[in-house]
């Protein structure tokens, strides 16, 4: 029940305005370059159903899921992500890059709502089973990131949150980061948008280059 | 982190052609009839969210949910259900009828998909928490209720299930029966559908006596 961690598994994590998008676009261009198999995806989401699933729970129109319910919906989307997406590009021999994995739970389900992390991580062992060999996190002061993803415009029920709640968050993201330092890459998200992606590709190229 | 077991909490248990549809609404009348503060609420469903919940389980028409990812999406949409519809009901002192609840994840997600029993146990007490005081369960073989179910038309993806995984949902409510014999009223429903409703307004009433 121990979790296996795949080396050409890679995740990005970061709150709302760190600059994920910029980075996943100069990422798959390395992976794109060298020619490499590659699968791009993301959580919420990453197969039909679990877009489906996203979409409830970033509705804004309907009643908000409980605390309980947004974990396992986080978990039942993930589950499906993992059997359908990952697990089979990763079985080929595939490079995986997610937008967002189980860290966003310990995050943002656990961390900011308060959801036990202990159940959350037996969740991670029961249904997910497998862990990035490397994760960058894009870390940002929860202001400057909350004025990037609001000048965007309109707001999804995560994003539409107080500012205490992403600073939990961050707290979360960052507290993951120093228990698994040989996982974790912290990059300061508060430099401009291509130093950050320079660096991001820096760590991927040293990562292929002891990985390969 | 036991259960908290609702005298007037009621659920109505049995596999697909089993008659629940009749004896429900023999239930709904008693209530009815007494006068008292009564929900009549299903699974999965029981709220807007919930039910948006079960349409993605029991959809044929896109990508099936893995065992792991139906399990977790039936526990989301009961997590739900019981936040906000079903404790809210009973602690007004209102009585709650729900056509299934845990029980079916025990036979159906448990018994016929092979899902390990432990692990439900664990979300039960975890995100459920909450107990029926009685549980009827109509019992039929396997051919006799699909036939039924299936003279009804078009079939959802639960109900086009073969005829063994069906037999394991009826071993696996027989199980839960044989296990609590003091919450479980079984109902020989290859009776005649009025016989079976006059038994189930009978458990009813007796229930109601000991517990008004």
């Amino acid at each position: 029940m121990t979790l296996r961690s795949y080396p050409r598994f890679i995740t990005l994590e970061g709150s709302e305005g760190a600059g994920k998008s910029t980075v996943l676009a100069a990422l798959r261009e390395v992976l794109a370059g060298d020619a490499r198999d590659t699968v791009v995806t993301r959580e919420p989401g990453g197969t039909p159903l679990a877009e489906q699933i996203r979409g409830l729970l970033l509705d804004t129109h309907h009643e908000p899921p409980t605390t309980e319910a947004e974990l396992l919906l986080v978990f039942a989307a993930r589950a499906q992500h993992v059997r359908e997406t990952i697990l089979p590009a990763l079985e080929r021999g595939a490079w995986v890059i997610s937008d967002r994995f189980t860290d966003a739970s310990y995050a943002y389900q656990g961390a900011a709502r308060g959801g036990d992390l202990d159940f959350i991580g037996e969740l991670e062992r029961r249904v997910v089973g497998i862990a990035p060999g490397m994760t960058l996190l894009l870390d940002v002061p929860v202001a400057i990131g909350l004025q990037r993803a609001r000048g965007r415009g309109a707001t999804d029920r995560i994003e539409a949150e107080r500012e205490d709640f992403f600073e939990r968050v961050r707290e979360g993201y960052l507290a993951r980061a120093k228990a698994d330092p040989a996982r974790f890459r912290v990059i300061d998200a508060t430099q401009p948008a291509d130093v950050v992606a320079a660096q991001a590709v820096a760590h991927l190229r040293d990562w292929i280059g002891a990985n390969a």
